[in-house]
């Protein structure tokens, strides 16, 4: 059975599990804490990092599979149909290049400071967030969402013409700063109506109806009219 | 022409540097220091760091493409022959997962502390390292060294049987530790070996020739024979 270690709120796994719901490969998925590990995430991943993909690929064998980026590469490659990544070199370049804007720029310049100093912190009962901190989160999330405004402008999606990976990350990592309520939406509305057409994809529904205990998100949260 | 924005010692530009060499592919290479761009790495990459690439691929069409993980994909799709990634899926994963390891975890556990600290900082005349930082990146060097001697007792290479680029990123990474002269080599022989067999390879050879001014390497640095 194809087993997914994750965090519910967690950008990186919420990206794996759109990715796995886009190509139709069902999955157990099964919550492992990293600072609450009793050993089973670290024998498949030292790193002691969620997402961990534990899989069975049409070529044989069985592997376990991260970070991340690396569980998408081996999805697109191992399960190609859908493709999540366009054809060209270049578009494909692109496609990495957003996919890595997500996963590891916006993810230290405002995930770490908006979204963990809140929900992380919550669950690890460390106390209460940071005021600095979520400031310095806030002004870091508008200048991405001026860059974002910006791209979608030029382009239906993220990557260019057509629908990729790239949207799919900026969705998993963008739906967690809006469970926080942190996205001034009324701001970016180029962004906004392409998180409306993100928000009406069936792949979307699993992860926009996660919810943390004593953490409810904001009532337009799984709402694709917002 | 193919061109290079990179700087010496940062290692994420010496992994695309050492792939450009092992598959034979010719790059003028400029330095661009983000702390002192006067617009013109902004312009190929918002993200404002280096490495990025310019280039006119086979197929077509002119492309510039960061961070050094998109560029390693694209170079190994564009110019696939040598082939510097595994064939089945496991291997590619593992590979990936290994790659990831040292741009991402290295990166921040090690290379922040113990490299950033002393070179960077040199390069922006903000004063001399800071002695806790160097003290915890020593520590976390070590755990990440006792990791990769686990590694390479198993198999003669970082993904397995072949080279891959995994040892490539390997040795850019170590490489620039290496360069501060903060590897105790003598405790860990297993890595030493391979590191040996890394130094030896033509590709490494302009990475080992970089040189900071009035931070001169140890002398064993560019020795295979160390």
């Amino acid at each position: 059975m194809r087993t997914l270690f994750h965090m519910p709120l967690d950008p990186a796994s919420r990206v794996v599990r759109v990715v796995l719901a886009e190509k139709g490969l069902p999955a157990e998925t099964i919550e492992k804490r990293p600072w609450e590990d009793d050993g089973a995430l670290a024998t498949v991943n030292p790193a002691l990092s969620v997402p961990v993909l534990m899989d069975e690929p049409p070529t044989g064998g069985s592997i376990h599979i991260s970070p991340a980026m690396a569980i998408v590469e081996f999805l697109e490659e191992a399960y190609p149909d859908p493709a999540l990544f366009p054809t060209t070199s270049a578009a494909r370049a692109e496609t990495r290049r957003l996919c890595a804007w997500f996963l590891q720029k916006l993810d230290r310049d405002v995930i770490d400071l908006l979204v963990r100093e809140r929900i992380d912190k919550r669950l690890m009962r460390r106390g209460q967030p940071d005021y600095d901190l979520l400031k310095a989160g806030n002004d870091a999330l508008a200048w991405h969402m001026d860059y974002f405004s910006w791209l979608l402008d030029q382009r239906p999606w993220f990557a260019g013409e057509k629908f990729t990976v790239a949207d799919i990350a900026g969705g998993a990592f963008i739906s967690t700063i809006d469970y926080v309520d942190a996205v001034p939406w009324d701001k970016f509305p180029i962004v906004k109506e392409w998180y409306a057409r993100m928000k009406s994809r069936p792949s979307m529904r699993p992860i926009l109806r996660d919810r943390i205990e004593g953490l409810p998100p904001p009532r337009h949260f799984d709402d694709p009219d917002f």
